[in-house]
């Protein structure tokens, strides 16, 4: 069965859609540690990230720098940080959070809860930062 | 003043390492979240990850993917995670952390205690993988 993250690259779950091209998708994780918190994910369905071929990980950084931009260009923070686990979906995937203490980075902290309209409101404005 | 990073890279302060090529520098952190616990570090000294010029972006994951491997070899763990915080030195640098789950990426948590003789033979023990 296609990962969540292939249905979503299909089209056949809606996302809130910050970059993509013909390798890579960038949209909002649905259940942020900050506003802005977006994930970058291979189209190629691989489940663990450095099982990726060698020539996706040289182009998934690139590609993460110019969504990061624009996300710090919206979201105020000190910087944006990088994390690769993995453990729950079996797709690999990127998060890149707004940070500007170590605990932006704690996946064990309360998630924000946004509306769909706040998160499209987001979505919009890195895509167009 | 030079980064830490950079006074480890000149060989001014000793490091277990890795693995090494003319852009990259990998060894193993001394206050490890996990044994096996490694940075690589570009030897280019830049603050923020993500203003690291593109083609050292391109190239850093394609590295870490190699050392990511050896560490697999060595470490018994269900995948190695990724983790670029950068809040503590300012010298652009990825962590690299066996993970069997979510609590182990958690900088929060209390860090190993290992002698630098352990972490010489684990760093021989990946090196040789």
């Amino acid at each position: 069965m296609p990962s969540i993250f292939t249905r979503i690259i299909n089209g056949e779950i809606p996302c809130h859609k910050v970059a993509e091209d013909d390798r890579f998708l960038a949209f909002l994780d649905i259940n942020p540690l900050r506003e802005g918190h977006t994930l970058v994910v291979p189209k190629m369905e691989v489940d663990v990230f450095f099982d990726l071929p060698t020539d996706v990980l040289a182009d998934i950084m690139p590609f993460a720098q110019e969504v990061a931009r624009r996300i710090a260009k919206v979201v105020p923070c000190d910087r944006v940080g990088v994390c690769v686990i993995g453990l729950e979906v079996p797709h690999a995937h990127v998060h890149l959070i707004p940070i500007d203490r170590m605990s932006d980075m704690d996946f064990a902290r309360e998630k924000l809860k946004l509306s769909s309209e706040e998160l499209a409101t987001i979505a919009g404005r890195i895509r167009n930062a």
